[in-house]
């Protein structure tokens, strides 16, 4: 037979969630009043949304899905998407800066990045914030642009990748000044998992350091729909000069509910270049128009919905939701004395305990509160000491969860 | 600024489709009657289904989307795709063999040979029948196990790439002789686009080359619903041995009209190993979990309604009807004294024009007939002085460009 993808070989364990999945699933074994109401797991782990979809916006995708039975209303292929979806992202989330054609319709941000690690290649210097969303290095590896397991400080990382620490002591904001020249720059804010978000000084010291080395900036804002400080940039594109360096990947997932429906988007702007003067966009094109088939129509449909005005203030009342959830756990986290970050204009709570093995914590939260929570050691080298906690859940497993958190 | 990554430079010109489309616009451009109704352009180009899905099985994803409305109905993340609908797609296709998680629930086939090519790395040696549906190839040069462009008899393709002729003079089935050892075969029956649909004798004799050479088939059975003659195998499995060399890859996009849907599957074997004994399974389960977030829930619920009793007799209709109009097209082809393959079990008719240019060709029926039909040097080497019919149409449309056609 075959032999394997050495790629595959690199990648280190399984992915983070299946293994927190089987923790949970041998607890839960072990603990048979797990199934009472009381005794029952309470996760914060996975951010992964637990509301309905509120009804304007199910009702776009339930239209959506009806207008697949009449002649008139039958879609088939729209590989790059609905252009009335594309112009409305650009107007709601850019102020109409882009034209429909560098806003290409997704599936998901993990799948886009899935995606963008085929237009980078594997001659691509890859630097993440570190810790980071998983995706972001295991998608380097399997493209081949890492190499084997790290040693030294890389010790739980990969050789070949810029890991930029975002720790307590620098305000989860890293230190631009390693920044290779011609490198690929994954950066998340609101940041997964941190919770930390960017000010507008930081994201002009971030463009410029990536305009300075030549740098092409990934900037993730999948969770930018959290941010409550009208202070705080909610796109990089805010920042001059930007369209020339930075890509954005964003998503209807964490908004509007989506993360089983499915729909996000990248932008592309005509200006980014490579070094010899060729626009990105063109490849970017090819690459979507070649292994991917388009989101599914219907969830376009609800796509459209969510961002009319009606769509818009029910987008606000569900972040808002999950906000006030958040709220709950950090101050639950806050008053065992731990020290957080995050929670304020994100859903996420990262939580410190110096010293502290993230999984053996993880371990104890688990065994003494029947919470799940999401090991910082997964997130990366820095990621190791802190915890994660989602804010996604119903209210009153959030204010279960949160009273539990008392006993640790 | 970064590089372009070479695997894009390597990669020939636009995306088949694209190139059509930029083509038929010029045209309508240039002939405004092309807006009344007899003068219409009428596409027999892109596969792309045209019919309403019919009512049980759109009722299922308006179902699906009303679901999401409610806490008791709404599903976030479903990576690996709902159980209910792996085991469904088991029975029905698999007479139950598989196990739901040898199953794996995707966004459709062009998607999941994307991400097959992740699986197999840039060291792969990839073999391909000539001519054949872009992706496989366009795939390969993208993650790099691809060379230049051809040269000699090679010179509509890549180094790198074995290309196995499949022409009138072979019955559209290739000379097997030349597979090399370990190499990954990317075959697809009912065949896009020559329309040649394998007979389980060759079925066999192909399975035993692949065994024979320690090689691994992926055999895209997307087109399997257009079998009519029950003597022909609608799945590699149906051949002893296959679970041990063959993943299968099929959707529901031509079968229930899915195509602005995004749903289908791909079938890993747990028995599937690789050279060193490690299965192929664990490494796909990794992939999908990190790269791909799932089909949208509502397609799945759709999935479910179409493969329940009542979807699976909509399933038969909405394929006759295509059948249909292949027969119609196959006729006014033949009529012509053009010999062709395919339109009996497949919905694309493959029409020699042997010694002319096929994008000559597509060019005259364009002018001609105002049909848009697809050049067969786009699919391949061997696509050349073909044409490909799509019987993805209106029946009105259908009828139209069947009697135009007698002006060829």
């Amino acid at each position: 037979m075959v032999a394997r993808n050495p790629n595959l070989a690199r990648l280190q364990g399984g992915y983070l969630f299946p293994e927190i999945a089987r923790r949970r699933r041998a607890f839960v074994e072990a603990h048979p009043d797990t199934q009472t109401a009381q005794g029952r797991v309470i996760s914060l782990g996975v951010g992964n949304t637990t509301e309905p979809i509120p009804p304007h916006i199910a009702g776009g995708l339930v239209q959506g899905a009806e207008k697949l039975k009449t002649v008139e209303g039958y879609t088939g292929y729209a590989d790059e998407g609905f252009e009335a979806l594309r112009e409305r992202i650009s107007q709601v989330y850019y102020n109409g800066r882009f034209k429909a054609d560098e806003i290409f319709i997704s599936d998901g941000a993990k799948c886009d990045i899935g995606r963008l690690q085929l237009l980078f290649g594997r001659d691509a210097r890859i630097v993440v914030q570190d810790p980071s969303y998983p995706v972001y290095v295991d998608g380097t590896v399997l493209i081949g642009a890492a190499g084997g397991k790290g040693s030294g400080a890389q010790a739980d990382g990969y050789e070949g990748i810029v890991y930029l620490p975002c720790t307590a002591e620098n305000g989860y904001f890293p230190d631009l000044n390693p920044l290779p020249k011609q490198s690929i720059f994954y950066f998340c804010s609101p940041n997964n998992p941190t919770g930390a978000t960017i000010t507008r000084a930081q994201l002009t010291a971030l463009v410029q350091a990536v305009q300075k080395t030549g740098s092409l900036l990934v900037y993730d804002a999948a969770y930018s729909s959290y941010i409550r400080n009208a202070e705080l940039p909610t796109t990089v594109y805010e920042i001059e000069g930007a369209d020339t360096c930075a890509i954005e990947i964003n998503s209807f997932s964490k908004s509007a509910g989506f993360t089983g429906v499915r729909l996000g988007w990248s932008v592309v702007p005509h200006q980014l270049r490579y070094a010899d003067g060729e626009p990105v966009h063109t490849d970017w094109a090819r690459i979507t128009g070649t292994v991917f088939n388009g989101a599914s129509n219907i969830a376009q449909w609800g796509g459209l919905a969510a961002l009319d005005d009606a769509g818009l203030l029910e987008l606000r009342t569900l972040t808002d939701f999950y906000m006030e959830n958040a709220r709950l756990i950090r101050e639950a986290v806050l008053k065992l004395g731990v020290s957080c970050s995050g929670g304020d204009n994100s859903p996420y709570i990262w939580a410190r305990f110096p010293g502290e093995d993230s999984w053996a914590v993880f371990e104890r939260i688990l065994q003494t509160c029947r919470v799940v929570t999401t090991p910082g050691a997964g997130f990366g080298p820095s990621g190791q000491s802190h915890i994660r906690f989602s804010a996604f859940g119903h209210r009153s497993d959030i204010e279960e969860a949160a009273a539990r958190l008392a006993q640790l």
